[in-house]
């Protein structure tokens, strides 16, 4: 009977869908499973069947249950043919495995190979691997392949990752505010947990384990103490339990003063025997409800935020505080390296280096300090941060954001793969041509095995999870370039375009050239060459140069552009705050100079007259302006380009990118608009034939105020 | 080639729903269209058939899109069969519908008739209304009887709206958050708003549509001044024109002191002429973006909100002064009598009635004063507000409580729809007996026509809406009994089970008992024997009878149950605060009397010895305590009874309930215990045969506290 309704189901599909729920919300992200063309599916249908699996590792089950779903989904429902056979499984639990005698050295726990093989006669497809965390990867490698029609035959593919924690940090507060979350609240319901596990929990580690993301931060790095108290343990248990049998462990942002806090002690000195203990007998709390918990992550002596400095010890000490009391567990520290004192007058690009480069080969061996990309603070664009390549003995792992703080909130279409690529592809030359941050990250430049990377997420309770449809790519892009940092932002694109909408190239080519465009665009609307820290104070939002009044120096947009009536620029050479130096000798040349640096990094690294000549011959003024006009003009393209694709979209996710560009498109004439209305009250030039004049006054820019702006701290 | 995909597809859900889409969210609220039983899908597809209109009111054909949305779900998807008709509209738009020469006088604008003709050989069902909105709600009221599978034969149907304003309060701020909200946040996404207009708004003025709701306050009372500024107002437009086709209003909540905040001036005194005309141009320029707008909500003078008293004016000249704005656009003000003074010593439970009650007559003709169901504040129970039957000259509108604030938040299963009939149900003798509150209400006991009913909204950004499935019958139970305050909540809550689950009795039956008796052990397990106000402090999650530090007297919960080493309870009589003299005569005796109060309000009336003996011969010390006992034993009884009900319902909807029924099982012992130890810590009796003592000292209970409790203002 069974076969029967989904061999129905599938026929209506395959006659063209005609339910009302044809239009899609987005939950089902990257694995939505609709029916394969004909074509493509009668291919499929050859070379798969039954799925077989011996063991009953959780992730095996899952990487099973998962695959039967995909299969189901994209043959139309049908019963499975059973002419091929899909066998999972490693070589210590099933005798199957073992008998093909594949080579699985080199692929670690978490690899995979996948092969196909004919056995008794039979088509099979053998994914296999050392453990079960790599045959889960494996069946989504194989689906992902399934989803993009792409042929079964002749499979001979092996994989690892090259990162070891690929990890999701939620800005989560117990309360289910996300700070910088622009799609809703948090997706853990702190308040049911645990007694109500929400279905969700499943799904969304069904979508981290496709990308191999194997870790979450379930809180935000500014911590409450209460989620160390048993409670929250407990809740947090909760999830582990569901995140657990699809390969991801639970990590917790902690708060440094937690033994005074929640434990009663009158210091959190990192020297204080009864400290030590606290700690200790708190993890093996932590432990005893979550056997494969993580490990901390912590943000230290960092914007308020107490730690170890406060009792005159170095942020090594903190982090080695924490990591003994996890290191019998085999837990990790995840220490954050964005320091800037409240006090200290230097440049704050260079600060984070200044606090940790002397601290090189001071971290226990299970301590990661978490390094964002830039020194600043996830802008649209900045240089790769100095620490990379800096601290040889220490296991660095990067930290980028994936929701969109400085990027447009939800509603602008900026696709970050690029910008993670971007970064992991910079040559630090630490030891030579060659030592980009993926080396220093990968940890093959200076042989380390402990290695990560983080991003901040952009998940949250709407319905798509991330705030929009295009927002998704963000975070498959993240899973994809943590699993292997080499990998191509353009390639990843167009793999999450083919799941995500449709494999037809008429859809795909012109998407992907929107999105490779798309961070481009947002800089050159927002902070074109070399600019940073424009936006409004507190929510982030929209434009903000002239902000000069605010307490410290470098919370000011003025503090980063420093334009007067005669120029702009940051001058970070010699002759300036000297944040070169930090960089090894032939990066820290080429940025010094103006005819090396480049348009990109010009106003990051040098301050300029405005008369000054770009290398195309315009002045840089002229230039500016024509950048500002340039991401506008993208943003207009991208909204006519995506018009004419409404054939390939369903109504509500093509209405609602629609109705995004649409916003995209007012707020990047607006950065324009105040932007150059702001440079123009100081320089008073006239703006570059053609150029329109701002609408408005700059006074009316500056009166604008978003007292109900999402994501900011309250 | 379209009814062939659907005959595929009702066969296979015919053959029993395959999918693994199965499961179900609750999104769908009682608007699911799921396949009707096969023998009454083809007793109605003879039935029904095309459906006609002739006309263009958007709310007409929101009328068709709806029924046929219906009945391609409910017949299996199915193309329909055509022998019958379904005739839509006015004899004003409809020469059909004029040439049947149906009696609509007396439904109003809002009324509908049903009725099955015969017309030209032709089964016709005949939907016929004054206007668009009668036959919009007719179309809901036909598509209610598909969907519980009654008869479509012989119909001769005609009602109409005993209220006309039926209206839903959204406690929601600018910000997302929603005060008291325990779904999610906000549905009003007002940052995205007008740009994106989420197609969730259409879906949710359908499901207002359906229940006979025709108006929504936006924003919270406690408003924000920001609601009038243009912005703000364009959002609204927006949300409005969405609504406007399901024959919903848009209202606003304002703050009293606008003038001053967004308008410059330097007073907000009703008998300012500049403070008049900033009123009557605000009101100018709402209506101008919203034509059909229906006006404004306002908490005035009560908890620290601004309002006429701050100038030394009467709450009447406050409501007149924004009511002469909104007159010339036919535009009504809700005026709240939600006041107790910040420094008056009197009975809270008095003060609405002291407030108000002198300014009978004093209000303008468009103003309806909003009066809570009950003296105190949305309690489990309380006896009804003294108000109802007060103020003959003046247009009094119930406000209820729909998010359960003060019963359980999102995971007890409450049906409030017997709280709501209690209320309606009470006879204020005003004019002799039979002068019910439901009578008061809709204007017939003293001949109003501007009537009305509010309820304040648990709808949030959840996927199911309102926290639970369970929960949405008191957002249906509300809409209905707004429609007829004489209707049956029972009935409701059957109807309601039939469009939610299923009309199978073996599932009806237990789950409309289980409904209907849980209000009362939530008073049981709560506030028994007429207690009031034993919530925690500011969250109002939990029990805290304890708690007597707070800085005005009303705000603890001792000043309600006032027990101490002798005694409990509040005199209210002539002995103590006399708030039964509030009453009419009738009604003040009987509260006023320990023989006929009745053990409902026992202790809101009356303070009696801890040895006083009810009735039924037992001390009311050990009334109490198997009291407490009953309400855990009957949330105990309903885990028990949903637990033999999964064979009818999906696993999705089935797991939660089952997990929520555990969680109020575990809160309601909680309350149980708590509130014993607490009430024998000042008696120090011995606790009935049978009854455990609580598990843990009572500075236990004290010590609870609860950080992240969701929906406390901040």
């Amino acid at each position: 009977m069974r076969g029967i309704v989904r061999w129905l189901c599938a026929l209506a599909l395959l006659l063209g869908a005609a339910t009302p729920a044809v239009a899609e919300d987005g939950y089902d992200l990257w694995l939505r499973y609709r029916p394969l063309p004909a074509a493509v599916a009668a291919r499929t249908r050859h070379s798969v069947g039954a799925i077989r699996t011996e063991e009953s590792d959780p992730r095996i089950r899952s990487a099973k249950r998962e695959l039967q779903r995909a299969l189901s989904g994209l043959l139309g429902g049908q019963g499975l043919p059973g002419q091929g056979t899909i066998l999972l499984g490693t070589p210590t639990g099933s005798s199957a495995i073992r008998a093909l005698h594949l080579d699985l050295s080199g692929l670690g726990d978490e690899g995979y190979r996948i092969r196909s093989l004919t056995i008794a006669g039979r088509p099979t497809i053998a994914v296999a691997a050392n453990g079960g965390a790599g045959v889960l990867y494996g069946a989504f490698a194989l689906i992902r392949r399934l989803q993009l029609g792409q042929p079964l035959d002749h499979l001979a593919i092996a994989d690892a990752p090259k990162l070891k924690l690929r990890v999701l940090d939620h800005w989560d507060n117990l309360d289910r505010f996300v700070e910088r979350g622009y799609a809703g609240q948090s997706i853990w319901d702190w308040w049911k947990l645990p007694a109500y596990r929400d279905p969700r929990y499943t799904d969304y580690a069904r979508a981290n384990a496709s990308i191999g993301i194997n870790g979450a931060v379930l809180n935000n790095v500014n911590a409450a103490p209460d989620i160390l108290t048993a409670p929250y343990i407990a809740k947090a248990a909760a999830i582990a339990d569901m995140l657990g049998p699809w390969g991801m462990k639970v990590y917790l942002s902690v708060r440094f003063s937690s033994p005074v806090e929640i434990g009663g002690l009158k210091t959190a000195d990192p020297d204080d025997p009864a400290v030590q203990a606290w700690w200790r007998a708190k993890a093996d709390e932590v432990y005893h409800a979550i056997p494969d918990f993580g490990g901390f992550l912590v943000k230290a002596n960092s914007e308020g935020q107490p730690g170890p400095r406060d009792y005159g010890r170095s942020q090594a000490d903190g982090a080695n505080l924490l990591a003994a009391a996890l290191a019998p567990h085999h837990g990790v520290v995840m220490w954050r390296a964005f320091v800037y004192a409240d006090t200290d007058p230097e440049d704050r690009a260079k600060q984070a280096y200044t606090a940790f480069k002397p601290l090189d080969g001071h971290f226990a061996d299970n301590v990661l300090v978490q390094v964002k990309n830039g020194p600043i603070d996830f802008q649209p664009r900045e240089p790769f941060h100095p620490l990379f390549g800096a601290m040889p003995k220490t296991a660095l792992m990067p930290e980028f954001q994936i929701t969109k703080e400085y990027l447009g909130f939800a509603t602008h279409l900026v696709y970050l793969g690029p910008l993670f690529e971007e970064t992991l592809r910079s040559d630090t030359f630490a030891r030579g041509p060659g030592s980009t941050v993926a080396k220093v990250v990968d940890g093959s430049l200076d042989g380390h095995r402990l290695t990560g990377m983080a991003g901040v997420a952009n998940i949250g309770s709407d319905r798509d999870w991330s705030g929009s449809v295009f927002n998704q790519a963000n975070w498959y892009a993240f899973g994809r370039l943590a699993w292997n940092p080499e990998a191509s932002s353009r390639e990843i694109a167009v793999e999450w375009i083919g799941q995500t909408f449709t494999t037809d190239p008429r859809f795909v080519g012109p998407v992907a050239t929107m999105m490779m465009g798309s961070r481009e665009a947002a800089v050159d609307y927002m902070t074109p060459l070399g600019l940073a820290h424009m936006m409004g104070t507190g929510h982030h939002y929209g434009p903000a140069p002239w902000v000069s009044d605010l307490a410290r120096p470098e919370w000011n947009p003025v503090y980063y552009h420093r334009a007067d009536a005669n120029g702009i620029g940051f001058d970070r050479t010699a002759s300036g705050s000297d944040a070169v130096a930090q960089y090894a000798p032939p990066v820290a040349a080429r940025f010094a100079d103006l005819k090396t640096v480049g348009d990109r990094y010009l106003l990051w690294f040098h301050h300029v007259p405005w008369s000054y000549r770009m290398a195309d011959g315009t002045t840089v003024w002229d230039s500016l302006v024509h950048h500002y006009d340039h991401g506008v003009a993208e943003v207009a393209a991208m909204q006519g380009q995506w018009a004419k694709l409404a054939p390939y979209v369903d109504a509500e996710r093509f209405d609602q990118t629609n109705a995004f560009l649409a916003i995209q498109r007012r707020e990047a004439q607006w950065w324009r608009d105040a932007c150059i209305a702001y440079f123009q009250s100081l320089n008073h030039l006239p703006l570059p034939a053609g150029a329109k004049p701002p609408p408005l006054p700059l006074a009316d820019y500056e009166a604008m105020r978003f007292p109900y702006a999402p994501g900011a701290p309250h």
